[in-house]
């Protein structure tokens, strides 16, 4: 193998460019050459291509976003597409790549690895919905700055003794609202991994009123089984205490990626080149404890992604 | 004159803290007792009262929102609510009051004024809506967290190559739009002051998108004659660039005050205390310039609030 | 056992406030009594106790530092002294303890427990330099806060295309500087454990400014066998670019914690109440990967904190 | 004239690069040609030098530093020097030029005018020590950055109880102490143009330790006229209060402009160019109060940059 791509795709994650910037440099010392693919699976069937040197990826860790582009390519999922990318791979003479995204990047990855194509994926998300890895590249960043807009939050929350319904990302995953909610000490977490007990919640609203605390913050996931609007109104009927709503939208997605984004995906991106060196195919790299490992990326996929129960409940005891 | 009060009234706004923290302090040093009326003029009527010491104010100037709570009254607004404020200010013995908020505020203070009580009010709201002062209390660190938003949206807005809207707060008043799209390098702005060329804007958009430009950010005063579903569909329909929306809602309401902010409301909390000293009543303090003024509340609030053309038009030059 | 005691010790660390937090909420929860032992093991002998309710740990979460405050104690290490604390632990009727701190409050812990008092350890300190779990609280915090201080610096290295040497903390471990080193790509890392090849490091240098390169950051770590001054000159001669030094100094210890950290420390304070409960004494808190562990504390104590080699090597190939 | 150049000189600030995005784009605008000069008068003197497009400056208005680099140069300063500098701005066709710097970068526009070459200085340190504009560019960003230092390190000093001595930068001028001192609430500010009494600043202290106050920061300008060690040395015999040192150092050179110092910047860059094509040359921009004003250099320069005593006054009286 002489020359390996790297591309990104799906939803961008603060802590891509640190992945690309690890692949990019590992594989030049280990003697690759490396080759830049814009745009994700797109941008390859469209030999969107550039070649990368170590100064293409000088300057980008501290960057939210990708320096590559992403997109979500309908054409690559067609059999005539997929074609056109392997044509492309090897009009380029391309005979690795890392993908870095969230589990349709993976199994495009996989795809390619399956027609004998070694592809190598990366976890890129800032969802943390992927069940094979505690962790996903962004997830960290995206916990860090739904903190500091809890914070800010707070204050008119205090100031207007309102409950405040903070809607965030996370898809089917409600690792966000559980990591910000703990973190932030919110007096209610609404995820689509556990079922919603309204009178439950609305009793520790009223008891936390009554023991003069002014604000309340209820983190609530997107995938959750309630609207905001929803929530709100049974809120304001069953405790009388006036809500506002704030949906966080895209904030969540960009942003310098944090010291431990930044690690994650230097250490997952050497990973992946050491393992197209190895001769490997079709893995997912991920993070496990403190370990780096690897799966077969159809078997990665199937692992459930639960949430971390005593997490949930500690986060109720404490707040 | 041997107490004065001090009350936060209508939206709150990051420096109040900091203003009431300069009220009670110079109060203090000047001789005066001073009496933290809480929730504001509801809290008036409600003889939610306090006496405050220099160690009551300590550790406050970094914090958003209010230590003191606010709320909007529409009983103080009716004779009898009124009277009753009146009576507890007597009762507290209170002979003068600072009040912290924006216009409707401001006429609290008026009102009271002209009743023959002294009252003095300072512009704190992060809308600088207020002609009669170039700044309010609040506007500097709405306008660096919207700032700091459109950082991190711009990250994805590159990564997708997706024109972004940004709508932010700011009522009938466009400076929240404009001063965080010219320090922010919005493509554009759009604001209730100044017609909305739709068709300039594409342009822009257009040529931006052929010199290589990927992402744009535009701006949008809540207040503007267009929604964001409305603009969303006219600039997807006349450009074809993917357009998304982020309402960033209440962070813009809170966090930890800028130093120009507080600054800011250190000046005007001292000099509204002084003003209460040199037997002044119904007074509006506010900057001009270097300069700390103070007109009469009427005529403060008579002076319209004008959008700076100048600084618009360098705006659209400049991105 | 109806009340036990929680005190922080040693330097103080972002997280411990969470730390603190979640010790006294959960053991309410759990049917205790708490009381807050201000001024770590001196406040203890001198009594300096208040009984914590819920609402004492409201709000204390997002912020920096120690509620309760903190000291080194020399008397508490004397047998006079330490006999004196357990005689007030005796009067206030404290059964168990807390202690949240480096390996100096960890000790007492152990000799409390020895002298049949049961004591936990919680590692507090930002250095991370307890073997025996992989982070302590305020690590992740401390790392982040220096990766701002190298984002600010590195603008200014660049404009003057200076090599800049940061000094950070970390006592005998270099992991601040590795952490903040791997995320912040820099060129060096001169840490107490690695021994420095300062040849090597100059080839980098010049390496790097003859492909364009126009900033330089090298982080040394405190306890390393070169001091910045030494360091500098050598630089300055074997490669004739300028130089500057950067002493962060205490900004590393404070700041509003990171989501990890406050996470962390929810976790590791809610299980040093569970083990007190258990009727465990003398037993060190901590995580390794993902799993909440306990050690005997003079075991933990001789578990080496050794370097992540590969993490180091990383850092160095991909900068 | 044709084509205008624009270099940054002197110590770098942040908003230096929205001042040439500025320059850069009003230029265009206005159908002047543009040059960029890279590394100041040094560079100027060896023809380093580039043309700007409109792209060339997109996505900078965000980054501190300055992307022409910066250096001082003694070269320039001779009469050999400035006379190929002429020469150079000669053969580029260069017609007109922008410095942005400090006074010393002043001075050679000044010089560069008197023979016959138009030049404009902006205001571009963080010191803000220029007398004849309110405000220098960079200066709001870097009492920020101070600010957010001033909040980290209150935590520990509350955790300590110590007095914490906090050196600023500001050369001769007091300013960043003291916009910092009063939005951070320091307990004492010494400053280059006021006379320190160390009593009264003790007696503070003292009286601060008695009334509960945990914590005590004093702000210290590197040009006042007592070292940090003197201070220290002094407080901790006079108080008994434990005291530390926290140089900040270059930190506070770099980060992310204010929305305030973006906007600064912009307005005083668009002015430059305005200027020259007026015919002006050897002309100072800056803003008094609301307004942007310009000044004969060698007049600016001359104009006294004086502490504002009534802001000293009022730091200390709420402190």
């Amino acid at each position: 193998m002489k020359k390996i791509g790297v591309l990104t795709s799906g939803g961008d994650a603060p802590g891509m460019n640190a992945a690309i910037r690890s692949v990019v440099r590992t594989a030049i010392f280990k003697g690759f050459e490396v080759a830049g693919i814009k745009r994700g699976y797109q941008g390859l069937i469209n030999g969107d291509i550039e070649d990368m040197t170590i100064s293409s990826v000088g300057g980008i860790i501290n960057r939210g976003g990708t320096i590559l582009g992403t997109a979500r390519s309908e054409h690559f999922k067609t059999e005539e597409g997929f074609k056109k990318a392997l044509d492309i791979l090897h009009i380029f003479k391309i005979e690795g790549l890392v993908v870095i995204g969230g589990d349709g990047s993976m199994k495009g990855a996989e795809k390619l690895s399956q027609a004998g194509f070694p592809a190598i994926g990366l976890p890129g998300t800032i969802d943390n919905d992927l069940g094979y890895t505690d962790f996903t590249i962004g997830f960290d960043t995206a916990v860090n700055t739904v903190l500091d807009a809890i914070g800010n939050i707070r204050d008119t929350s205090s100031s207007h003794e309102r409950a405040m319904i903070i809607e965030v990302m996370g898809r089917n995953c409600g690792d966000i609202a559980l990591y910000a909610g703990l973190a932030g000490g919110a007096d209610g977490i609404i995820v689509p991994e556990e079922e919603l007990d309204i009178d439950y919640l609305c009793e520790r609203l009223i008891k936390g009123k009554n023991r003069g605390k002014q604000h309340n913050i209820i983190l609530l996931s997107e995938g959750a089984n309630i609207t905001s609007k929803e929530l709100i109104k049974l809120i304001e009927e069953k405790t009388g205490i006036e809500s506002r709503i704030s949906v966080l939208g895209y904030i969540q997605r960009g942003g310098t990626p944090t010291a431990n984004d930044r690690i994650l995906a230097s250490k997952l991106g050497c990973r992946a080149v050491e393992l197209l060196l190895e001769g490997k195919a079709g893995r997912a790299v991920g993070i496990k404890g403190y370990d780096i490992v690897d799966y077969k990326i159809d078997e990665a996929l199937k692992m459930r992604d639960e949430l971390d129960h005593d997490m949930f409940n500690l986060a109720l005891m404490l707040s």
